[in-house]
């Protein structure tokens, strides 16, 4: 076999009809072959303006003709306004004559305190450089193919450790399924619960949504379980937030804690453990994981998603002995695995302690925030109760009964995006609804991070008892006329 | 709020008893219940011997409590032996005796001619890093949020002018989504082709086994469709791996591709391409996607698990204008997004041109591969046909009728894993089946790569016409006694 095509270069898939086939008719034929079917991948939209083409050295190589038949369609095609040529610039597609611009894009609010995102500019870029560094150094090579659908052993026990030794788990790299986030793993046992036939989830009257939707998805319906009762008949499994409950911001108390396990031991239920920002606590009370009073009731998610980035996709299940094969089996069917490479630097960024030191360092800049936030509140709107700030990312914000829809809807006319309590209830809770805000305070930049506060007191002002409050009924359920244009409230 | 906690150091949870709570009894009962919690972490196994403890400062300002507190619970319990101080090694959890040593793992066969792998070993580790470098270095903030659901604008640009430059794709970066790989690719269309209705997916007689139970699993049946016909009533969609069939290495020709797109015209069906090898083609034959004929009735499905490696799981679709809004709603219910900093850096890996490098240099690689794989068979199997070889990482191994059973248990025998084609076939083919293997010659290690010949080929001869045949039925249906168990084969 001939070396019938360039070693170098970049490749170029062209349609030559029958008559351009290289070896078939003489240099012209092929030549008008070739002009054919590069005009007709740039009419077609295929070979965008600007797209560098092969040398025709290369490309001549490639299909296996002589060099100056390619060098006279390219030269064909740039008289003709096709293509162009520059020394240094090569080849390339010509521009055609630019559509008018879009308009731009309609901007969002200013300001946001919606939750659900750590401080994206302190992701620790330096230091994961280098964990990447030495990931890629000592992989093996079979680290770059299939791997163990539970994820690479390496991360598995340096998360065992760091689980056990900061969060109170009992972790054994074996019952460790590392996932692409919580989303994922809440995916994986659905399905792992769905099999046994568990058909109901209890979760807490105020959870996260898109939870509550993703359980819905996967064929099972969502309990709310009041904070006094324990899980009705029917109920297979539920879903906790116990170190920072979403979106309420409580503690599990101790006692609340063992009750749910020994509902799980008697009615062989599961506890799903949500830990997603057990890493940020702010005073000395120590709250360690569920998963620590019964290791064979309590399946534990961790994730990367608060601690360092959710752009990184990464979580981790630590899975009771009983359930662990079904879980792994669901994790082979889903994806197989995630990204070897990030699970290889997330390892060596954990190992050399880099995480902890990250997490001490977004601890105090979070604790701090928060702090603001108090004080903030405290001067500027001080019939606003802040509860909910032991720990985590977000705060909630009580208001007066019936003023949650006009306070939203005044900071959204501030320029302040803003999640009132209410979104998060679940439909079924027989509690009457609280009318609060949940503001999370990690996410917005430095620069923006006082204005948002001034904003924030403003729009509170704007609808508490000193402002200009929008009447509404008890309960928040309707949208008050006129809401979203309150005057006179600017920031100050 | 006072600085309760250190800024630096590892964090460390205990649980402290009531009596040990800080601020609660003297220094005594601080301690006695500091040596309490840290000798239950030890004794239950969930501190493992050698995790090095926080510092006694450190501990102690966590634990708001004086640091001889700390310090003195340290030393009674590495007095007791729990714990081992050494100068510069700090603190940490002693070594338990160690329980007797597990016998070593079974280790596998010697050599693996297992198709679906490229050569791990020639992943470009030092590029990848240069491309990780400029992604951290480049990434916005927000690229470290939750995306997205599409994948980054940034990975899908490139490859939308990869896809029309070398593919022969017309792709918009607006219809590109990156997955997971094409496991994940395929179950998001399993998702939306169950929720328009379909039921039916037809697929080649002899396809990936995986895929088929991957697409049982979301619910749909598949059903071969043979070479010679058009899918049948009720089949809505249809797999292909046009570039190079897997595993019977063929391309689709012309006249098929015209045939299937005017089926998917007529009755509205979809085609689903499968280009998972399709960067690697060893000859002249131009073989361009599928997709370029109606990219209105085709979804395209690339991935980066042979062009680099599967370990990085990155897949792409291109998809119908018609499908978009589907797909992207169950990318967006399945995960999010895939890690951002890999889709970047793989972004920065193509935009550099160091992809199509690869590419060229990998196909040159296996092409060479390729050569002394048939170089080897026409010497020491000259009985046996290879077809399947002028593109992709594998070959197929034309047997005499009825040997496949017994060539694989020979192989077995002599320590070489290979694959029959029969292990493929679909179970409602009414095709007779053939007798062959599916040679993956990529993955290989240079040291192993000249022993594998020399074992398949004396398999091969071992049932071959001038070996020791031994008899089976014909079709291969039935272990022949005795199979695996061939001596005097030995290699050479």
């Amino acid at each position: 076999m001939t070396e019938s095509w360039a070693t170098f270069g970049a490749d170029l898939h062209l349609e030559l009809g029958t008559g351009g086939q290289a070896g078939g008719a003489g240099g012209r034929g092929v030549r008008a072959g070739l002009v054919a079917a590069l005009r007709e991948a740039v009419r077609s939209g295929r070979l965008a303006a600007g797209t560098r083409l092969p040398s025709s050295r290369q490309l001549a190589a490639d299909l296996g003709v002589a060099r100056n038949t390619v060098a006279d369609a390219y030269a064909e095609l740039v008289a003709a306004g096709w293509l162009t040529a520059r020394q240094g610039s090569g080849t390339r597609v010509a521009a055609r004559p630019v559509p008018p611009a879009r308009p731009p894009e309609r901007t969002g609010p200013a300001y946001s305190l919606v939750p659900g995102s750590p401080d994206l500019a302190g992701f620790p870029r330096a230091a994961w450089l280098a964990a990447a560094r030495r990931a890629l150094t000592e992989a093996p090579h079979e680290a770059f193919g299939y791997g163990d659908p539970r994820g690479r052993n390496e991360l598995r026990v340096v998360l065992a450790e760091y689980l056990a030794r900061a969060r109170g788990v009992y972790a054994d790299p074996g019952r460790v399924v590392t996932c692409a986030g919580f989303v994922h793993g809440l995916q994986l046992l659905g399905r792992v619960l769905l099999d046994r036939g568990v058909r109901a989830v209890g979760v807490d009257p105020y959870t996260l949504d898109i939870h509550r939707d993703l359980l819905a998805g996967a064929g099972l319906t969502t309990v709310p379980v009041e904070p006094s009762e324990l899980p009705g008949e029917g109920v297979g499994a539920v879903l906790l937030t116990p170190a920072h409950q979403f979106p309420t911001g409580s503690a599990l108390s101790a006692e609340r804690r063992a009750e749910l396990v020994g509902w799980a031991r008697e009615s062989g239920g599961w506890l799903l453990e949500d830990d997603y920002d057990g890493e940020f606590r702010y005073d000395r009370q120590l709250v360690g994981a569920l998963q620590g009073l019964d290791p064979e009731r309590v399946v534990y998610f961790g994730t990367a998603s608060k601690s360092l980035a959710p752009g990184l996709r990464i979580g981790w299940l630590v899975v009771p002995a009983a359930l662990l094969d079904e879980v792994v089996g669901a994790k082979g069917l889903s994806d197989w695995t995630s990204s070897a490479l990030e699970q290889l630097t997330l390892a060596q960024f954990m190992a050399s302690g880099a995480y902890d030191r990250h997490v001490r360092a977004m601890r105090l800049r979070y604790r701090r925030r928060r702090d603001q936030l108090c004080a903030a509140l405290a001067e500027g709107a001080p019939h606003v109760r802040v509860s909910g700030v032991a720990a985590g990312l977000h705060a909630v914000l009580e208001l007066p009964p019936g003023t949650e829809r006009s306070v939203v809807a005044a900071a959204a006319g501030l320029g302040l995006r803003v999640e009132g309590l209410s979104r998060y209830r679940h439909p079924d809770s027989v509690r009457p609804p609280r009318s609060a805000l949940v503001v999370g305070y990690a996410s917005p930049p430095d620069s923006a991070w006082s204005p948002t506060l001034s904003t924030l007191c403003a729009a509170l002002r704007a609808t508490g008892p000193h402002g200009r409050r929008n009447s509404s009924p008890p309960g928040g359920a309707a949208q008050p006329p006129g809401a979203g244009r309150v005057r006179g409230a600017g920031p100050g």
